[in-house]
């Protein structure tokens, strides 16, 4: 294992570290529960909106808190959940008399301790709502599953329910809008190559020299099936067909289609991704008119890309288009 | 070799359609030049700022054409400089009453090319002027070589430029610009593994499991020397001590820093060494008032990445605050 890291252990801690003293006018960070949040929040007139989730699929969530995204983030280790003690800490640092809406993607961890942390702090007479995100079309619901896995696709619901509460909703509307935008959102995903936790030094799982995880999760997991390496067209179309006949999106639709790299791929690639999905969807009637290629939510180092689609209305179309600011940025 | 990719011969411009497709509205494809502009451009008002270099370093530079930067990028082939014919035909594209600023970095393929070009448009009458960039401190001038390298720290020559002439600034006051900010801007990366250039198909050099390349270039050129691998904070403090005792800056220094990803490396690593390079340079009495953490000038899929520094004063701090708008962004 080659990284850019000091003792595994403070991978973490290191990595927030640094983000805060890159935004040291706009962030906070409180190291004793991981927890980065906005320097403004929590406000007033304003609900927070927190999400947290294991580490390692940065940018998400930690380097989009700010201004029309996340109040703040309270991550866990490296493909764990944050502690539900953090998640209490920071529920109660975020307590706006407005409320707190805690984001969560779907996976036993977060869930169970997103819903610890959010009657603790209930119990303190905070306003808690949980909203959960479910966009991953690859694993279906199952007795041995607790549903489908959140992905890429919550940045379209932080995005929404971000500038929504910037315009002063109030939680039962922002617990509407998260819903509506996570109803009309679709993710697939597809893995080159394995990822390598830090503390664990070696590769997560196997994938031989030619062959592809169709359907990978963010963590690794098992996707639909193990396949032959083909082109990026073939890839595209494979992703695509499930993704669109999911929901289905359908001739006339206006989409946003979000090109995700899960942390080893370079930005060319998926702009060759890219490229196919939009003639697919073009040829088929879906229109795009947002357009997302860059890396949102990842898994460490992995080679592979995400697939996902939104299905825009006005009011959709004019949240995802309102102003933001977050630590990850070109300029 | 894994990539999402068809036909290696047509990386460049399945890659070019794709951002054209994501960017109907603000920028213009001409793929018999590899070009890529935008759509207001040229304008009477304005001169014309033009960069090509080999591709594989995306986002740099064909995903940086817009406001406040690039009017026009036209690419070689993977780590080839592009045909002065590209150069020649882009810069009568761009022609503008006010001229056309040529930027290129410091390569013997790139400097004939462009060098070249611009003869051939002066034949025709245009005002052309060529700004050279050679920020890398890793290799010295010497008998053998062009002299420095131009890597990463082109991003803010490009920056300053671009922001300039959308303020009306003459072609003579931006070569000043630009040449002041390229004399202050220093850099030097490191490589932990190689890249895989799409048309080879296999690694472009070796490098053992647990070496590094110290002062590595952008097209996998050897640096200062191949090392053992090591922590975080050592590979920082070698990069920084390089950098910084270059120019040198100094106590009282204000100065932008950038950690740039070579492609393969999360941006999680990339803000641990980050958090090294800000509490070293705070320990010297160098003033870090300026960040930029995310991919900017890569090597295809290389693990690696690279520190500049940029002294400010403020000038250039106003340029390199300007707005800009390009195709590599998060919203």
């Amino acid at each position: 294992m080659k990284k850019f890291i000091n003792d595994p252990q403070q991978f973490v801690p290191e990595m927030l570290e640094g983000i805060a003293l890159a935004n040291p006018d706009t962030l906070r960070y409180l190291p004793e529960y991981n927890l980065l949040m906005r320097a403004d929040s929590p406000r007033e007139d304003k609900v927070s909106i927190v999400q947290g989730s294991g580490s390692g699929h940065e940018p998400a969530h930690v380097m989009i808190v700010g201004k029309g995204m996340l109040d703040a983030a309270c991550p866990g280790d490296v493909f764990a959940a944050p502690p539900m003690d953090y998640v209490y800490e920071t529920t109660k640092k975020l307590a706006s008399p407005k409320g707190v809406l805690l984001l969560v993607n779907n996976y036993t961890g977060d869930r169970m301790a997103f819903d610890m942390g959010k009657e603790m702090a209930e119990a303190e007479g905070i306003r808690v709502e949980i909203l959960t995100i479910n966009d991953d079309v690859a694993v279906k619901d199952s007795l041995y599953t607790v549903g489908r896995r959140g992905v890429a696709g919550n940045f379209f619901v932080i995005k929404a329910v971000g500038a929504a509460s910037e315009q002063g909703a109030d939680i039962e509307e922002l617990l509407r809008i998260g819903n509506k935008v996570n109803d009309v959102t679709r993710t697939m995903g597809v893995a080159l190559t394995s990822c390598t936790p830090p503390a664990k030094g070696s590769t997560l799982f196997e994938l031989g020299e030619d062959e592809i995880e169709m359907g990978v999760g963010i963590h690794g997991e098992p996707g639909r099936k193990r396949m032959k390496m083909t082109n990026a067209d073939a890839i595209v179309d494979e992703l695509l067909e499930a993704v669109v006949t999911d929901l289905p999106y359908s001739s006339g639709d206006d989409v946003a289609l979000m090109i995700n790299g899960l942390g080893g791929t370079p930005i060319s690639e998926l702009y060759i991704l890219y490229r196919r999905a939009h003639q697919k969807l073009t040829e088929q009637g879906i229109k795009v008119t947002r357009s997302y290629v860059n890396e949102y939510c990842t898994s460490l180092d992995m080679a592979g890309a995400s697939l996902t689609l939104v299905k825009l209305d006005d009011e959709i179309d004019a949240l995802l288009g309102a102003p933001a600011e977050v630590a990850v940025r070109v300029f």
